[in-house]
């Protein structure tokens, strides 16, 4: 099959790579209708990841089921589904404490910018559509497979609630995910940090209700200023760089928990702070399949598009040029159709 | 007035200083019935925190209203209360949101290792008894003032509830009454983390259902078989060290909170087991007064019985020999009598 692999940082390329087979009887393959690029894929890309030669990249897809393994009792070939970044029996003690991305019996991800993938535990992991999906819900329908549930892990993380303000640092496809969970969630104000038009844009379109253009200590003094010197109830931290992780904390007033899903690069916490004003932290890997039957179901019924985040699609094979121009953020994020 | 001073690491005294007034309208100044030293006062002693020579220390306090300030209106001269050891107003919207321990309207905590203490926003911080408390109940109430409320803050920051597993780091005073507010908010089995008999003893009594006496990977281990290798639903730190903290993450299952309410001290979070075990950390200086009136309830029932942390009684004159006594852990905690 086709595959976008990874040689060196900056050097994607798209592949003949052998076929995934069932490899235990828990797994199935599904042929890729659409996979996409990941923020986290740039952390490679960019060279602040390792990186194995030749290796395949990519951990989102939605698409039909190809093969199932003889364990595999609830989904058939032919049937189309989303696919979570991370695989989980759901039925250990780990994933029904709600921690599906930390299921020990889980095999890794696997690449979604392919034409196939294989999919550990598949009945934990998966779930269905009934019948094929109409074509306009497929931006959607992948999104769930990572960026939506990862925004909306943030926003749980952070105990968003009814009313109250949350703040969403980073604007990448996870903040603004993060803007559609802080919404859905009932927040009576949520602020996007974000100073890129396009993005603010989407950030209001998805309920942003102000929009912060401003960095660092001008960042926090308007959002002080936005709360009357309290802070935030809740901040969504979905970037993984410590200056973001400075500012959720800077702008969280006493006793928020800050809910945080960048993949921690470089981050120093500032424990002092934590502890004076009592400012949790929470979150990681989102346990997408958690979220996952609830999200399909705002999907299909209209609550939540969260596929407008991608404003660029490629054919497969032009990968190297997605991870382009995420790279050099002219596209938020890329969906590629094998 | 008689009150405790520290000049020095080691060197703690007992000196003539002026006595409090009322400096604001909202003061009030309180005859101290009982005082005692707390864990974070070792701290300075240690030379392990900056020390001001000649300053006064000690922070927890029970007596009888002296004097209040005008614009006092909830307390009354010859009222008996427990005063907390942070104070607040109790209205303000941070102490409204449940930290009230970091009430920007509050003055600093004022000593009550001494004949006289001054609390600021008494109407907020205070809470009386209904007319005199028996003697017996004294070492319970004054326990309230700081490391029952801290340890029940470590419970409930750590998210324990009924059911499940809670571990207690630390067989300090502060992680004794972890044990006791880990039970009382209903964890199955309580294991609390000493290797000193004495407090092993006490751990038993108040409710803790295992005591591990091990340290590090010996102790990890000993959770993760105490819990089918999966670690527990909620971890108390009760220290502040790196070690503890260190041991708090280790034992905790993927998706529990860390409650910390140890002064942390050179601690470096684990944050990639955090991010990828998704477990939190929440917690912080304890905000006394959100739990007082329901812990003194059960105080006065019976329900708990807190003040068995104080294995040593001193007059006031003999602060020294309790210093020494706690720093040598010669004494779990130590009243002093002024």
């Amino acid at each position: 099959m086709r595959a976008t692999t990874i040689h060196a940082p900056g050097d994607i390329r798209v592949e003949t790579v052998p076929d995934p087979t069932i490899e235990a009887p828990t797994d199935a393959i599904v042929r890729v209708t659409a996979g996409c690029i990941c923020g986290s894929d740039l952390w490679p890309y960019r060279g602040e990841n390792p990186v194995k030669a030749g290796n395949t990249i990519g951990h989102e897809a939605v698409g039909v089921v190809e093969e199932v393994g003889s364990d595999v009792s609830r989904f058939s070939v032919g049937d189309f589904v989303v696919v979570p970044f991370c695989h989980c029996d759901n039925t250990c003690p780990v994933c029904l404490a709600g921690v599906q991305s930390a299921c020990p019996n889980a095999g890794g991800t696997s690449s979604g910018q392919a034409e196939l993938t294989r999919v550990t535990q598949a009945d934990g992991s998966l779930v269905k559509t009934d019948g094929m999906p109409d074509e306009k819900y497929l931006p959607s329908l992948l999104a769930l497979s990572d960026v939506m549930a990862t925004g909306w892990h943030a926003a749980v993380s952070a105990g968003v609630t009814q009313g109250g303000t949350a703040v969403v640092v980073g604007d990448g496809a996870v903040g603004l995910c993060g803007v559609i969970a802080a919404q859905q969630l009932g927040a009576e104000r949520v602020v996007a940090m974000s100073r890129h038009e396009p993005r603010q844009k989407l950030a209001r379109e998805f309920g942003a209700t102000h929009v912060i253009a401003e960095r660092g200590d001008d960042a926090t003094a308007a959002v002080m200023e936005l709360t009357d010197g309290v802070g935030a109830d809740a901040v969504l931290e979905c970037v993984g760089t410590d200056q973001a992780m400075q500012t959720a904390f800077a702008v969280a007033r006493a006793g928020a928990t800050v809910g945080f899903v960048g993949v921690p690069h470089g981050v120093e916490l500032p424990i002092r702070r934590m502890f004076s004003q009592n400012i949790g932290l929470r979150g990681g890997v989102a346990p997408v399949r958690l979220y996952l039957t609830d999200l399909l179901e705002r999907v299909l019924d209209g609550r939540i598009d969260p596929g407008k985040v991608f404003d660029l699609t490629l054919p497969l094979d032009e990968s190297p040029e997605g991870y382009r121009a995420m790279d050099e953020r002219r596209a938020i994020k890329v969906l590629l159709k094998p």
